[in-house]
């Protein structure tokens, strides 16, 4: 029984060979594919751009993946073609701006320029009361996402001395300078206005308990402002396509970050939309996905982080939407 | 005359060394008490628990004395049990987290990681809403508390970079962050609302001079978030167990507090209160009572620390509470 | 032809160099006039307070010559005696101060210690609503001016670990001190109130195009809240006596802000008044002029940072316009 002629003998070990090949070509997919740089030294430009960009797009979630990257893109597309669009533009304008202005090519190359440009883009689209296919909006971004380019070099010299990274500090600068400058019936630029989500509701609405637990994937979604279902869920496999260890620990984030929503009584349309979740899964993904050296310890502190991100959450949206619906209010109440 | 029989040499001798040995005794139970740190070394966990406790209890006003922090806690006590209680939880939680964490246990033992926990936890029980034994106000105490541990050792290593302590930052990170996240119609946690003490009064009220005077020692006892005349003289006694310098200078930054605020014309509750003295106090300790080489110098440049400690305290409050009653009056002018 | 006399080459060189020493003496006052300090060394103290000042006076736009310096001043005097008065005040109080409490001599004879002290003077007046000879406004003044001075040391050697100089904090920590402090409303020193330039008119108005161009020379003045046609020109020909390419970039710098200002539709009294100017010129003097390498590249960097300095003033003044509105329109709904 246990002895096997040659012939299944080498059948078999063809069969194991084959299946430990393709595991092997589907392993090359995942991590950080550094054997794809050394491919692509030789390519066209556009060819190169191509690989730097989709790196780019997964440093939001903190990856470094162009088979990520590109999985994003269509989970981009699939839930709003602008908002592909806008993604797109954001994250290609700012890779170029730093190849233009000279810097690193190594830092281009990881897609270190390519993500708060992106970011920038998509949530300007995001907060834009104007509607989609505004091509105006395109102003903007060009502006944002290569402004991003020299903070992030500016930023990364200074937090350098602290051992700290510039992340994206960019990003929240040129967004909260974008909003400031604009306002709700910004002619030009209309924004949809902020609502701390701590407000209180005019009756006090039943929670539904499913909505809440969509809300936990959307949450995923929301770190590239989508709040779609099918695309958030495309997302956070794009996640488990860089390292499933991290997905776990975004859903779990997401989770965490929805706990700490309702045990402050946010608003239900912060729950269901997956605005409690994000920031809580990012916090969650830093701390739990990228020490990578699973332990106990790690795995608790990144429950911790989570929450702490929550709940910062939470804080700044209370402060800053309260001074934005006074803006907003501004205009209403002067012909009285 | 001048000559002495024997017997009477001895005796006053034992007078002089019995009143002497008095004294020293005395004397062994002012400043840091730092004999008591080898008494202590072999004792049970409780007891050095509780010694490292008061010692974080008095670091609150820059001082490092058990006894300095037994009388505190009395004085807390007496003034209102439930804040007694809620800063014995404090310090105890957030110490305990510092010795769970493994923390540096010389650090722990000075009571480093105690003080910010108690006045996170003072703070949240002073500004509540919801009025005394309101058990549910232990779990933000707990969580917050155990906060300011990670808060505390993240602060010092970037702080340590310029020299600078992490001081009570991470109480004040901590409780802003709590603040924002509720709200004075939190459905669980309601807070009152801040009013900025520049607010001009519907009618002019006239000053009680007498009232304005109480608000000095009354400024001392603030720092601990307690308004009752007794307490706030024992707190003042305890500052004077650790140095009688710092009780001066509390005394007299307090003063140039309420001047300060009646520079300015602040409301005259914040005067009355001792709301307006208690950041200048801190200000004239700090600078008058741990410099210790008592020179003019010095001391001019408390009473500049404490003018510049007031005014910075009613800029603040100024502008963090007309962004509160905003976000007070919010909920409010939904329905209509 | 070509040849001449023996007496009318004579006369020709005495010619050619009597315009050559008159160009010399006028390139004398030029620039850091560094050839002053050594005539001033063994003068009267007066007298070398006077040259300190006057160079404290240029500090402000970056500069450093005493004949500019006193050109501003005189611009000044003419816009508003008022303002020249406080002006004066706050450069020498600050400068005393400096003098007085034993600072680097070398700092004090470049004017460093004295431009933080002239701002915080000249914006004091500007804010006040209490109309021109307000005498009690020389006590904030006098307290802000000398604050500046240990404010400017403490931030020196904190920002002088990142090479970063203290430049205006000093100025911008004092002001906003003292405008939180006071209110529109308050009894002793009562201010105008800020208002958002994004904040919509209740009738779009049209622009009237000369009014904007006009706005240009007026936002070079701004930098010394001087509002007037002709003592702006004065000050950018004291700009000019310093360095023409810094004249240059400061018409170009407000240029860009009243551009960036037209880009996002700002109540057209902000474009007109220079204020959307004032900070682009500021921006684009700061690199353009200092850097003195004249570059396309050093001139294209100048333009963008101009652009970021508006877009920045813009989003900072709506944000801080909005909390002052809410804070002013407080007392008014509280008798209802």
């Amino acid at each position: 029984m246990w002895m096997e002629t040659k012939a299944e003998q080498q059948a078999s070990r063809r069969r194991a060979s084959f299946s430990r090949r393709a595991l092997n070509y589907l392993l090359l997919c995942t991590g950080d594919m550094e054997h794809l740089d050394k491919c692509m030294e030789d390519q066209l430009f556009v060819l190169q751009l191509i690989v730097w960009g989709l790196r780019g797009v997964t440093r939001v979630i903190l990856a470094n993946n162009p088979l990520s990257g590109a999985l994003i893109l269509v989970a981009l597309y699939w839930s709003s073609p602008w908002q592909g669009l806008l993604g797109t533009v954001g994250v290609l304008v700012s890779t170029l701006a730093a190849v233009i202005t000279g810097h690193d090519s190594a830092e281009v190359e990881q897609g270190l320029h390519g993500f708060n440009g992106m970011l920038v883009s998509l949530l300007m689209g995001a907060f834009s009361s104007a509607g989609d296919w505004y091509w105006w909006l395109l102003l903007p971004v060009f502006l944002g996402s290569a402004t991003c380019v020299f903070l992030f070099s500016g930023l990364s010299t200074l937090l350098g001395r602290f051992d700290l990274p510039a992340a994206v500090f960019p990003f929240n600068i040129t967004i909260i300078l974008f909003l400031l400058c604009t306002s709700p019936n910004h002619p030009y630029f209309p924004h949809h206005p902020a609502t701390p989500p701590g407000a209180l509701q005019p009756n006090s609405t039943e929670l539904i308990a499913l909505q809440v637990i969509r809300g936990i994937p959307l949450g995923v979604g929301q770190i590239f402002a989508c709040g779609a279902l099918g695309p958030s869920l495309l997302i956070l496999a794009a996640v488990g396509v860089y390292s499933p260890l991290m997905a776990v620990h975004a859903v779990l984030g997401s989770a965490v970050g929805t706990l700490a929503g309702l045990s402050l009584a946010v608003q239900p349309n912060s729950l269901y939309s997956g605005l409690s979740g994000f920031n809580g899964a990012l916090g969650c993904m830093a701390v739990g996905g990228l020490f990578f050296t699973f332990s106990w310890r790690t795995h608790l502190f990144a429950i911790a982080s989570a929450f702490l991100s929550a709940y910062i959450d939470i804080a700044l949206s209370n402060m800053l939407g309260t001074v934005s619906q006074h803006a907003a209010g501004q205009p209403l109440s002067q012909p009285h």
